[in-house]
C-alpha cells in the first residue's frame, strides 16, 4: 500500500482543515481582506502585461488560490499572476497570435493547462531537483532583466504613445524614436501615480511609525499604496472627462463569476508551446518554492518541494479550466498575506472569496482607471526586482558564476526570455564542467606530528624522493579523465627516482567508465616504468564500484585505509625527520610538475 | 617572445627533421610501400562511402600526410580518409546537395575546410580539452552506430541492388524490399570477397606463422588481403565481361595528380555546414588522438593533444585544397605503418609520394574493380568496429555510463550519426549532473586508535550525541545546494541534543555561489535553533574563496584544519571511550535520518 500511496497526490488541507479553529480563522480573515484589495489592481495590471483582457487577471487570482488551498504545503503563499511569468507569456504566445485576439486567450490557457500537467507531473514523479539546475545567479540574472524589460515595456504606457520590440533595446529605440508624440494628459497622471508610489514604499512607513503605528500595522497600510493611486487617479479620469481628452482607460471590465473554459485543441499550437510552458513552469516553480521557504523560514516551518509542485500544477490547471493564464506564487502578495497574520492555506480561500465578490460587484467601478496607473504600479512593482549588485557580489566571489549571472542578464535582455533563460543555463552547466576538467590536483606531504598529509606548497611538510602522494581534488569522470593521465604522465617522466605513487582519494565521490579506463592506462604505464601504483582512502561507494570491476585485481600496489599508512608501509623514514622539518626540494619540484 | 611563440602553432619536422638518418629513412620506406599498397583500395571506398567519385579518396591521401608529417606529434599516424568520418561527410552533404553533382564535391571540400579551420583555431586557443566531453560510452556507442550503418549501407553494393533510408531500420526496410532484385553475379563476387577477407582476418596469420613466419611479417602480408582480393575480382570481371552483365565497376578513374582547388564561398551552404563541420572535427580529433596514444605508448613515446588538434587542423585544410574531402587519423592504416616499422612522420610523406604515383600511373587498372569488391573491404573493416560487449561491461560497472552508451548507440541509429552524437553528449552531461545533485553525505564517526573518522554505517566507530560530523561526498554548487539544505535541516530537526555540526569538506573541491547561499541559509537556522556550524579540512583553493566573501565572519563556529582536532576541541569524551569500542545508537538513527 505504501509503495502505491506514494505515488498518489496528497492533499495537505486534510491536515491542518481538521485542526482548523477560530483564532486561525480570525486571521485568516483579516489577511484575506488585505490581500484581497492589494490584488484586484495587481491582477488586472499583470492580464494587461500578458497582453490579456484585464478581467481575466481576476479570473486567474480565484480558482487557482483554491487549488492551492487543498494541495500546498505552505501557510502563507499565495498564488496568481505574477510579472515574469506574465511577461514569459506574453513572449510565447505573441509569436502565435494576434493580440486581442479570443485565439490568443485560448493560447494563454492552453499554456496555463500545459504548465500545471507539467508540473504536476514533474510531482508525481518527484523530479524537483531538476529546478536546481537554475543556479542562483542565472536565475538573478534571468529575474533582473525581465524587471528592465518589463519597466521598458510599460514606459509606453506611461508616456500614452505605441511602440514595439523584440528587445529591450529595439523597445527603447522605439519608444525614443516616438517620444514627440507623448500624451501630456497621460503622462501627467502616470508620472503623478508613479511618484507616489515610491513615496508610498520609502517615505510612507517611516512616517506612519512616527505617528506611533507599530512597524505591522504601518507596513500593510503602505501596502495598499496602490489601492490609493488608483482610486484618486479614477476620480481624476472620471471628473474631468480625461478619457474624452485621450486618455487611455480601462473601459468595461465583464461583471460576473470566472467562465469554465475547456483548453482548446490543437496539437500545433501545442507543440509550439511546449518549451515556452516548460520554462514557465520551471521558473514559476523556483520563484514559488524561494518564497515559500523564505517564509516558512520565519515560523519555523518546512514546505516540500515535490507537493508544492503539485499544488502548482492544480493551480494552473485551475487558471486553465476558468479562462485565465499561468500562475506561480507570488512575492509580493505573499508578504503581504504573511504580514496581515495569515495562519493557513483558508486565507487563500477567503482572498478567492473576496476576489469573486470584486469581479461580480466592484467591475463598474473600474471602467475610468486609467491604464498609465496599472503601469506605475507594475513599473514600481518589478524594479524592485532588478538587483544588479549582485553581479558585484557574485564577481568579487567567483568569477564563472558571475558570467553565467551576466551572461543570462543580456542573453535575456538581446534575445528575450525563452532564449534567455536556455542560454543562462547552458553557460551555468558549461562553467561547471570547465571548471572541473581541469582539477586541483596537490602534492602531498606529512604534517608533522599529526596524521596528515596537505599540499606542498601551502603547508610546511615532509615527503618523501621514491613515493609520491597525490590528491586529485575532483570526482574522476569523462570531463578530466585525460587530463589526469596527462599530469600523472609528465611528473613521473620527469622523476626516475619514483618507486610508488600513491592517489589518496578523500576528495573522489565517483570514478565513471572513462575515468577506469584512464586510471588503467595510467597504471599500465607505471608498471612498465617500474611504479607501482596504489590508493588510499577510498571511500564505501566508490571502493563498491571498483570492486565490481577488475581494476583491483591487476594493481600493482595496495589499496591503503588511511594515506598515513600507506606512507608507514612504502616510506616509513618520512616520519623519522620530524625533528628536522622541512620541505624537500624534491617536493617543490613535482609540485611545479604537476602544476605545469 | 616567448608569451608570442606560445600562440604561434609549432613544426616538430624541424625537431626529428635535423635527426634523420639513413636507419630512419629505411624504416620508414619499407612501410611506406606496405601502406601505399593497402591504401590505394580503402581509399577508393571511404570515397565512394562518402558519396564521392573514387580518384578524391586518393586525392585526399596525399596532401593531408604532407601536412601531417610537417605539424604532428605521432610518428606513426597516418592520416587520410576513414570510415565513419566518411560516413559523417556524406549524411552531412546529403542534406543539401545531389549525390554525384559537382556542387556535392565542392560541399565536401567546405566540409573539410571548416573542419581544418576549427581544428586549426582549437589547436591555437590550447581548447584540445573540449573533446573530453565525449565519453567513452558515448564515443563507443557511436563508433558502433556508425560501424552497424556503414556496413548495412554497403549491403545494397554488395546485393546489386539499390535501396535508401534516413536511418539504419528504414535502411534495412528498403534493402528486404528489394532483395529479389538481387544481382547473382554481384553478389558472388561480394560474398566471395568478403569471406576471404574475413579469413585473411582470422585464418592467414595463424597459417603463415606455422608455415615459420615471425609475427610481424605474417601481420603485413595479412593487410595486403585487400589488395588480393581486388586484383582477383577485377581480372575476373576483366576476363568474363561480369560489367557487361550488370557487375558495377569502378570505371574511368581520372589519371593525374590531384587539383588544387578554392573551396566555394557560400554563406548559407556554410552556415548550414557549420554543425556538422564541428562535430565531424571532434570525432575526427578523439579517434585519432586516442589511436595517436595508444600507438605512442607502445613506444613510450607521448603526443601533444593541442599539437595534434593543430596538425590535424592543416590536414584538412590541405585536403580541402586539393580536391579532397575531411580526413583524420585512421585506425587500420596506422597500426599497418606502426607494424611495418614506421621510425618518424617521414613514412608519411614516402606513402604521399607513392600515392601521387598510383594516381599518376595505376588508376587505369583500376577500371574494371567491381565495387561490391570494395563495399567487401568497408564491411569488413567496420564490423571490427563495432563493439556491442562493452555495453555488457559498462552496466555491471555503472549504470549512468550505461545509459549514456546505449542511448548514444540508440539515438545514431534511429535519429542519424549528428543528432545521435549531440543526443550522446546531452544524455552524459546529464546523468553526471543528476548523479552529483543528490550527494552522498556520510554521517562520521571516530576510528579508535587513529585520527580518523569514518562513515558510522561502514566502520565500527564512536560517535557523540552532541557533535555530529558531517562529509558531504561531492562539490557544492547549484545542483546540489538545495538537496544538502534540505538534508541537513531534516536532520538537525530530528535531534534535539545536538549542539555543534562539524561539516568536514575533505572532498568539497568547490562551493559556487548557489551554494554558498544555501551554506548561509544552513547557518542562519542552526544558529536559530542553538547549534553551531563549524568546518573542518577545509582545502586551501575552497579557503581562499570562502575569505573573499563574507561567509566565514558570521559563521557561529570554527574552521579546524582536521576533523580530530574538531571533535578534540568540541567532544574530548569521545576518545575516552577507546577502551569501549561501539556504534552507539544515536549514530545510526543519525545515519538514517541523513539518508531519508
Amino acid at each position: 500500500m505504501k509503495s502505491l500511496s506514494k505515488w498518489l497526490p496528497r492533499a495537505p488541507i486534510l491536515d491542518w482543515g481538521r485542526r482548523y479553529n477560530r483564532e486561525a480563522a480570525s486571521g485568516d480573515l483579516v489577511a484575506a481582506v488585505i490581500v484581497t484589495i492589494m490584488l484586484i489592481p495587481q491582477s488586472l495590471a499583470y492580464a494587461l502585461l500578458a497582453g490579456l483582457p484585464a478581467e481575466v487577471g481576476i479570473y486567474a487570482s480565484i480558482a487557482p488560490l483554491i487549488a492551492y488551498a487543498i494541495f500546498g504545503t505552505s501557510s502563507v503563499l499565495a498564488v496568481g499572476p505574477v510579472a515574469v511569468a506574465s511577461l514569459m507569456t506574453a513572449s510565447a504566445i505573441g509569436q502565435f497570435a494576434v493580440l486581442g485576439s479570443v485565439e490568443y486567450w485560448h493560447a494563454a490557457m492552453v499554456l496555463a493547462f500545459m504548465s500545471g500537467a507539467m508540473l504536476l507531473l514533474l510531482g508525481v514523479l518527484r523530479l524537483g531537483f531538476f529546478a536546481n539546475f537554475l543556479s542562483h545567479p542565472v536565475v538573478s540574472g534571468f529575474i533582473s532583466a525581465s524587471g528592465l524589460i518589463i519597466a521598458a515595456s510599460q514606459l509606453k504606457t506611461l508616456l500614452g504613445i505605441k511602440a514595439e520590440g523584440h528587445n529591450l533595446f529595439e523597445l527603447l529605440v522605439s519608444i525614443a524614436g516616438k517620444i514627440s508624440q507623448t500624451h501630456l494628459h497621460t503622462l501627467l497622471l502616470g508620472l503623478g501615480a508613479t511618484a507616489f508610489l515610491f513615496w508610498v514604499r520609502k517615505g510612507l512607513k517611516p512616517m506612519l511609525m512616527q505617528l506611533g503605528l507599530t512597524a505591522r500595522i504601518a507596513d500593510v497600510i503602505a501596502k495598499t499604496g496602490p489601492v490609493a493611486a488608483i482610486a484618486v487617479t479614477t476620480l481624476l479620469v472620471w471628473r474631468f472627462d480625461l478619457h474624452t481628452n485621450g486618455v487611455k482607460i480601462v473601459g468595461t471590465v465583464p461583471q460576473g463569476l470566472p467562465p469554465l473554459t475547456l483548453p482548446t485543441w490543437n496539437p500545433q499550437l501545442w507543440q509550439q508551446l511546449f518549451v515556452p510552458a516548460l520554462l514557465i513552469s520551471v521558473v514559476g516553480f523556483v520563484e514559488s518554492v524561494s518564497v515559500g521557504q523564505t517564509l516558512a523560514a520565519k515560523r519555523r516551518q518546512r514546505i516540500e518541494p515535490d507537493q508544492e509542485l503539485v499544488a502548482l500544477g492544480a493551480s494552473n490547471i485551475a487558471a486553465a479550466l476558468t479562462g485565465g493564464f499561468p500562475v506561480t506564487g507570488g512575492f509580493a502578495r505573499s508578504v503581504v498575506n504573511f504580514d496581515a497574520g495569515a495562519l493557513t492555506p483558508a486565507a487563500g480561500v477567503f482572498t478567492a472569496i473576496g476576489l469573486m465578490l470584486a469581479s461580480l460587484f466592484l467591475t463598474p467601478v473600474l471602467y475610468y482607471l486609467p491604464q498609465a496607473t496599472l503601469a506605475a504600479t507594475i513599473i514600481v512593482a518589478v524594479l524592485s526586482l532588478v538587483d544588479l549588485g549582485i553581479l558585484k557580489r557574485t564577481w568579487s566571489y567567483s568569477k564563472p558564476d558571475f558570467v553565467a549571472g551576466a551572461g543570462t542578464l543580456l542573453a535575456t535582455l538581446i534575445m528575450g526570455v525563452e532564449t534567455g533563460l536556455i542560454v543562462g543555463v547552458a553557460i551555468s552547466i558549461g562553467a561547471y564542467l570547465f571548471r572541473t576538467s581541469r582539477p586541483h590536483i596537490a602534492v602531498l606531504g606529512w604534517v608533522p606530528g599529526t596524521e596528515h598529509f596537505r599540499n606542498v606548497q601551502r603547508h610546511a611538510v615532509v615527503t618523501s624522493p621514491t613515493v609520491l602522494g597525490l590528491r586529485v581534488d575532483e570526482n574522476l569522470y569523462f570531463a578530466n579523465a585525460r587530463y589526469l593521465e596527462d599530469r600523472v604522465n609528465d611528473t613521473v617522466a620527469a622523476h626516475p627516482l619514483l618507486r610508488h605513487v600513491v592517489l589518496q582519494c578523500a576528495a573522489i565521490s565517483d570514478i565513471d567508465a572513462s575515468a577506469l579506463e584512464s586510471l588503467e592506462a595510467i597504471e599500465h604505464r607505471l608498471q612498465a616504468a617500474g611504479i607501482c601504483l596504489h590508493l588510499s582512502e577510498v571511500k564505501g561507494p566508490v571502493m563498491d564500484r571498483l570492486q565490481a570491476s577488475d581494476f583491483l585485481q591487476h594493481l600493482s600496489g595496495k589499496v591503503f585505509l588511511t594515506h598515513y599508512q600507506a606512507i608507514a608501509s612504502l616510506a616509513p623514514e618520512v616520519f623519522a625527520q620530524e625533528g628536522e622539518l622541512r620541505v624537500t626540494s624534491k617536493a617543490s619540484s613535482l609540485a611545479a610538475a604537476i602544476k605545469a
